[in-house]
């Protein structure tokens, strides 16, 4: 973050009837899912070269590739060795939750890898997966174990940014506490043991961009999470907003834009990847002006 | 279920370190990921084949064949084809849940497929699909659709089979209801649009069997909803607790059972295939005769 003086996270959820104009040529041949999935990579590896210098991180939205199959997952793991060449880190956002045998299953489909009497299978490599905390703290510990072995984090959904999250996590329990504000206290204190040297924990918390109200009482329940923050642009985010994910530093917040990058000429105009540039750029100087302020004040 | 007088889901969970010793022979050539994903697909075959009369679906427990990256997913999709021959329904168990964009591709992933500008692209064709609630019905709706649209149905995660569950699921909310009973109304709701001629509605519920004194409760708050009830056998569930999950007839509750059938030779004795029948035939008996007994006591 430092270095590229950026908090910003270029999400990917590409949609194949809507890739950028420009991208690489799809070849002719192959089955539909190959096609598309070579056309998604294309598009993908394009965004990041044209927007990725204004960002720290890739997150990659599992469900967009694994509704193209085999060859879905085959260009998820192009793009994220794409973002890794480019100096990104990798976000895995597939929100996974299962019983502990099955969320070892999964870490080791997106973390580390797995150890076979056929060999070693890599995992995706990601440096940071989100995580479904329904199950309970058993859930979770598979990938905080996995993270912790690689060097990687876990990123616990506590918040989401869709206006249907109030339904279950804004549920109110007996003490008057909504059930966000206790998975958010689940979270700070597995992530106690995961404190670095700048203060910030490796169990962040998924906070969506769109509640900012939710936001400065999230700060109060988890002082030294990093936050990532989905949700601003198309979802109706606003970067001014989050100045409380920097409270613990700059590193407090990860700012996750996804749409209104990647179509950021349908309203800049021009070509979509200077418009993306330009559109990340942008969010980059508000965020890092912003966590300047907030350092500034603390 | 008529026709097999079953109601046992065979649970398809592949660890590579415990394939059956006499799976079809693996190719020595190809990479770690490409040879472990045909022995699993070996393995799932042989299993299919030998207990699967006895059942009426596989359940495919999603974390297992992503761990083995494209080669898993394409080994999925032949396990998912391998059990529709022999006719069984088919179980897509990856408990997803996103915001609703990002749900409807997940849906596209697993059920009705994705038309993009290369042509279409099939999903796996999953008969049911679990899902997680905690981002609200918005998150469950796209599922629905997409399930209606190909007669297939949803399975709600409402109370799990782990025991650190009690961590969320039980949370206790104002008024007095655990979280999952909240839930578990949303699932009655959303179902009663989609019930069926046997008075089952299309929206089901998962309900770990290993927590037995919650199904009475959860059958009053969900009074058509079929039950999926994970947990038998190796987690400890038993099938003679589960009266309550067949009030609603026979069709009301689906018994899922993996590691219990596919390790059955470890205590049984005798080849794994044979074991293994013999497992999944005493637990179809079990099962059918206490749906017998609630039919006529009711």
């Amino acid at each position: 973050m430092a270095a590229r003086e950026s908090q910003i996270v270029l999400g990917l959820d590409p949609d194949p009837g809507a890739l950028w104009p420009d991208a690489e040529p799809t070849p002719r041949r192959g089955s539909p899912a190959e096609r598309a999935a070579r056309a998604v990579l294309g598009h993908c590896r394009t965004l990041i070269d044209a927007a990725g210098e204004a960002c720290v991180a890739v997150k990659l939205q599992l469900a967009c590739f694994e509704r193209l199959g085999a060859a879905g997952r085959a260009a998820l793991e192009d793009v994220a060795a794409h973002a890794k060449a480019r100096d990104l880190l990798v976000i895995a956002d597939g929100k996974r939750g299962d019983i502990p045998v099955s969320a070892s299953a999964y870490a080791q489909a997106l973390i580390g890898g797995a150890t076979t009497p056929f060999g070693r299978v890599e995992g995706l490599g990601a440096d940071l997966v989100t995580v479904n905390p329904l199950l309970g703290r058993e859930a979770i510990d598979p990938f905080l174990t996995a993270a912790r072995a690689s060097g990687a984090g876990v990123l616990v959904l506590v918040r989401s940014s869709n206006p249907g999250a109030a339904d279950v996590e804004d549920l109110l329990l007996e003490g008057g506490d909504a059930l966000w504000e206790r998975v958010a206290a689940i979270v700070d204190e597995l992530g106690r043991a995961g404190v670095g040297a700048q203060g910030i924990s490796d169990v962040g918390a998924v906070m969506g961009a769109t509640a900012p109200a939710h936001l400065e009482r999230a700060r109060e329940l988890m002082p030294r999470t990093p936050f990532l923050l989905p949700g601003v642009g198309a979802q109706g985010g606003r970067v001014e907003e989050l100045a409380a994910a920097f409270a613990p530093g700059r590193a407090g917040g990860l700012v996750s834009a996804s749409r209104s990058i990647a179509a950021a000429h349908e309203t800049l105009g021009g070509g979509p990847a200077a418009a993306a540039r330009a559109e990340a750029e942008r969010l980059r100087e508000a965020a890092w002006a912003l966590s300047e302020q907030v350092g500034a004040a603390s």
